[in-house]
């Protein structure tokens, strides 16, 4: 399969993923007040997060397949679940930022995040196999971690529900933290 | 017409019939109980199988066009009437998904199927020919299985509904493991 | 501007007004049986056509640019009222969809057909004028008919609202017919 | 990051959103009287605004990056910030179509708006000093006067709320028209 249009279509997914997530913040067409904002705030905090959490996933999904020169059928259907994971994110989030103090919105959002990571944990040892990448070493320990916080965050979620964004900003906030020093220690090497 | 454009216009096309898909899982605004998971439980699989479905169609049709150079009026219009079928499935997937005992709409969804295959095979059969491709012998028999198992689908849906997803099940099953015998093969001929 | 960005842009948004148009298909979530399907059908003539509509816009509007060197200003604006009439299709679509047998839906969606029309014969015109392509004049004929029977089609549904879906077809056959043609011309002059 | 897929990027979110603001417009399935069109037409007002509001984005978007060789973190996550604040204008566009005399709707607006703009001057900013432009004084005054013009909106929009769109207008009518006056000098300097 050629990279490019292996690229575009998971690109497309994500935007439209991004997206769609918008349709879940209605503001009430029969109220035009301030308090009708307060009622919308929990919605717009699943929002933000996730909105952050699918960018990053575009993100890291574009340096992993920066390196790349094959993809195989393996790549590509691993993908596709990764794809399938994130597909399920509005629906999820939705339901939590409806339900923001309930236990089974919350676990079950750690969840969706919880096997999108393991995906993406497979998804990148697979590419870093097939295409021969050697500066992997650094990538998997940040990715033990960030599998560590989402494991945690889910077993809070029963306890303490909100912990479920908590949780997932704290493995955001470490994902991005690392692009910027890559970004800064690469322009430092030049 | 350029392959890129029209291929690109797929693409999306794709994209976002997949992504549409999931607007129709909608959890239950006003419940956060476990017991309103289990209701959503045949929507969630009709939209499983009919992602999968989709994201088979997207990696055959690259393979097909991989190997072609040009793109006239009649593999243009072949092609969005596959996109047509292909744009009626989150309406057919969905109201499945609501009555998975009713024969009426499991027929229907297989209808869509099978109308989606038989366009597929023509619009194969215009590329084979326009484009001189040799390796074509392989692609039809295992075409003709496969209409052979969308036909049956449809009839059993008649006496026993939910065979609509076990058939195209089947089918996608068979479809996936070929590209992954297919990817084997050409790895050994190297 | 970049000629390709500028395609890109408008490919998705068409792929997306095109998709989105099914969004207005539900079937019943409350019945399945075979009543509920023709219901349904007054929306589904409907989304066919200007499904039609919208995919014969896609190919026409790619012929037109692969003759194109140069955008300018006035070239992406007029093309982004061109996307914008095109963006209502689906509200027009859906009303009249709902009202098969009212003027006031019939007329609306009939004049949003003629101002999309208008609308391209300007981008053409400043397409042609730009670039100096030639063979415009046989194009220049067919637009001038298309217009004609766009406002008859705007006319007649006043008395019989039915017309806006037969006007709009008698207009698509003819530029798919003129496709085709232009398609073996080309081959025969090879 | 590779600038081609980081515009794709872009572009596919802009197209997304652009096309999803016609969802709020729906006409009334239960009438098809010319009164259910004047009910839609602040609706009708509210999406054209938006609507010109976001392709004059993607322009500005598409000129700015054309002088672009080097995109890095920073550029990357501002103009994800861009995007978010965007992908709000379908909730915030929908909430002022519903209540066009109510204040907080359209300090809502004009506040969305204000916030993408102050984020386009940053990311403008980080783009010149990252690549080295040197035509970038005219821009800057631009915004400038572009950033007084929807402060002043946002303190209107509290007295008189429809001043959002015009407010608005005004400043899309400002940018578009030096959009044709770069063109034309460049034309001359030809």
């Amino acid at each position: 399969m050629r990279k490019e249009r292996f690229e575009a279509f998971t690109d497309a997914v994500l935007a439209i993923i991004l997206t769609i997530l918008v349709l879940d913040i209605k503001l009430p067409s029969n109220s035009a007040s301030l308090s009708s904002l307060t009622e919308v705030a929990p919605k717009f905090i699943a929002y933000v997060v996730t909105f952050i959490f699918i960018a990053t996933i575009w993100v890291n999904h574009h340096f992993l397949f920066s390196q790349v020169s094959t993809i195989n059928n393996k790549i590509l259907w691993v993908n596709i679940l990764a794809l399938f994971w994130t597909s399920l994110l509005p629906a999820t989030t939705a339901w939590l930022g409806d339900h923001i103090m309930s236990s089974t919105p919350a676990v079950l959002y750690s969840l969706n995040v919880l096997l999108f990571n393991i995906t993406m944990l497979i998804l990148r040892s697979l590419v870093v196999n097939e295409n021969q990448i050697t500066n992997h070493i650094g990538l998997n320990v940040n990715e033990l971690i960030s599998l560590g916080i989402n494991t945690m965050t889910l077993i809070v979620a029963f306890w303490y529900p909100p912990f479920s964004f908590i949780g997932l900003s704290i493995d955001l906030i470490i994902w991005i933290s690392l692009q910027f020093i890559h970004d800064t220690s690469r322009k430092n090497n030049r």
